[in-house]
């Protein structure tokens, strides 16, 4: 094992250079609302290259046929961000301005990276936000009163108001409630609801029962489920609003190079929450070197002047987070994303009785060829420890390779 | 002045994929410690084709022959690298063993580039960092004694005793006294103090007569200075040793893609202590989103679980504060190099009367072509604002656009 982390001792810095020299290359496609099929989505399966000729909205339970066939991080990227262009160009359509109602700042890092998914995703389609608001403030007096004298200048035909996707329709009930609130005041505008798991948990039945209110027979709400398991609990519970089975917004951020030289072989992102799974640790070998910690409040960011600037911030230093690994482990549903966007060798590891994961995985990124799901700590080390060898060739080494020669300084 | 900022909507992801699809080639070169010409050194000046032949070690005073002459980000990377190994590879000559010194982890950002630009650097040539410690530890008890006992297993003949770079010699008296305390311990063994330059102030007139004492006389002492200013001080100052123009070593860093989307057309990094220049700040157009601020204090960056985690830790978030901007304006040096490795089109503003930046960008720099240097803030911003027009087309375009659009939250 010893020789994984002594290869590629030159070639450290001129992967990067060799990435520079790209750079100045960049080429624009121009976008068309119409054109579902974009000239570089070649397909050769037919039923797959008739399915990308679908508009989506009419088939809301068949939007995963795709991705979950493609192997590589760049196609998933981009069959996810086509599936969401697909779907919100027809939701939005000729709409040019929209309301982001609820972007998180908090530093779980997986929802600030779907707010900023979500903002260049809006970019790419030339959409207006005319207003939006951090999770915790949208229902605050002096902002509504903001919020009223903007949405004032739309009629309702002019406006969609857009709701941030996450996990946290019915598991955490507070958001539900900001929501709820959100949508009372837009009553006839098309809202949706971007891509959300549901988390359901042994403290779910009221926010269930309450749920079931806030998201039943609203007029023009559109609700993304971004895995299946979801998809089926909200057919379940929500009636007389429209369901459809959407990627993550993260995805929005596209693919990113990786830009610091990895400090570990393996960074291994261990969340300490709820919704946990709880697995054991194994004992790590002494020949690889490895850093387990969550990101949650073990790993801070620096603060925007504007929310929207700090949901980035917050963001990149999550994907700061991961780029210290040669490879990842992740419990984290998007320390799988945010490593799928930088084409970091990950393993994922589920965490039943949720799945939040494995969900997500079967749908979106189920064929990914450099990704490992797995359901428990000694298993998913001896995973990382063979893609640190598949990949050892084409990762860049870690840097700072003396970091741990001796005694902690 | 609006069209700048609305461009290139649609390649704003486009711009990442294309370079993460490059990500899996990865080109190992043999490092062949005597080739000192290396073959993608094409140079069609015969003077300069010579210039890339040369034993520089024999030739201290024109190592910057061809970086000044060279106009792009890349090629001057090369060169600045080059030059360093070019050096290095006579002073350490077949030695395996170094030892690092002092390296910064305080928040400068610069001096923590330049300490992981030397790791990387070192890690290129393949020489083993057996010990290093953090600028201000390195004379604690127990440090030393570790030091010491690690050192034992070393003649003089094979360990190799490397000082960090910086902008510290004479202007920060302190840090005289620390290297002069570690010098004294290893009297016979080679040293190198690392690419330096000195800072000379209205208050220097003490620390100039004992950084004469402190670097005169040091057998197998030798000085990188990284300008000519600095270099023709310590020529006057320092007796009895060996002194040589050199690139900062923040180099090593070699090119770095942006990862993050901008935030901002102009990043303004103004530095607010005794080495800036003070200048006035202009008026700033409406039209032209641009944030101002100084990195030192108000950027704040994560810390690892050793010192030399860190040190790469601050540095990249000095890089993530740059990336912010689709160009930079910056009076402090490490903004310029910095901005140099992620290829930011940018405006130095020099820092009279010490003239650090200019004195500098006359050696490294002074052909690149997005860089611009400039003595005021108001012809600084109008250089940024004719950098945005020269370059819209190829910058990455602000991702949050409508961040700015309404009163903040």
């Amino acid at each position: 094992m010893m020789s994984l982390i002594h290869h590629n001792a030159q070639s450290g810095t001129s992967f990067f250079s060799q990435l520079q020299q790209k750079m100045n290359v960049s080429v624009c496609r121009s976008f068309s609302p119409s054109n579902y099929m974009r000239d570089y989505s070649v397909e050769e399966d037919p039923k797959l290259a008739e399915f990308l000729t679908w508009r989506l909205v009419d088939h809301p339970y068949e939007t995963d046929m795709r991705a979950k066939k493609l192997t590589t991080h760049a196609e998933i990227i981009q069959e996810s961000r086509r599936v969401l262009i697909n779907l919100l160009t027809d939701l939005i359509g000729p709409i040019q301005n929209v309301m982001l109602l609820e972007i998180a700042t908090y530093s779980n890092k997986g929802d600030p990276a779907i707010a900023a998914g979500e903002v260049m995703l809006l970019r790419e389609m030339n959409k207006t936000i005319v207003y939006y608001c951090e999770t915790h403030s949208c229902n605050k007096k002096k902002n509504m009163l903001l919020e009223k004298s903007i949405s004032d200048n739309f009629t309702k035909d002019n406006l969609v108001i857009l709701m941030q996707g996450g996990g946290n329709v019915i598991g955490y009930q507070s958001i539900d409630q900001i929501r709820s609130l959100i949508m009372d005041r837009y009553p006839e505008h098309r809202k949706i609801l971007l891509s959300q798991s549901i988390w359901l948990n042994k403290n779910s039945n009221n926010s269930l029962i309450s749920a079931r209110i806030i998201y039943s027979n609203r007029t023009n709400l559109t609700m993304f489920l971004r895995d299946r398991q979801s998809l089926e609990i909200a057919k379940q519970s929500f009636q007389g609003v429209k369901l459809i089975l959407a990627p993550d917004m993260a995805f929005g951020l596209g693919a990113l190079p990786r830009q610091m030289p990895p400090m570990y072989d393996i960074i291994w992102l261990r969340r300490k929450d709820e919704e946990s799974a709880k697995y054991a640790m194994p004992k790590v070998q002494n020949n690889v070197s490895i850093h387990i910690s969550d990101w949650l409040n073990e790993w801070s960011s620096n603060v925007g002047t504007r929310d929207m600037e700090t949901s980035f911030l917050i963001a990149f230093s999550g994907i700061n987070f991961l780029q210290r690994g040669r490879v990842v482990v992740t419990d984290r549903l998007h320390g799988h994303i945010l490593s799928t966007l930088l084409n970091i060798p990950h393993v994922l590891i589920d965490n039943p009785p949720f799945y939040k994961l494995s969900s997500f995985h079967q749908s979106w990124t189920y064929s990914l060829s450099n990704s490992v799901i797995i359901n428990n700590g000694t298993n998913a080390l001896d995973a990382a420890i063979k893609l640190l060898s598949i990949y050892d060739r084409v990762l860049p080494p870690v840097g700072p390779i003396d970091m741990n020669r001796f005694t902690k300084l």
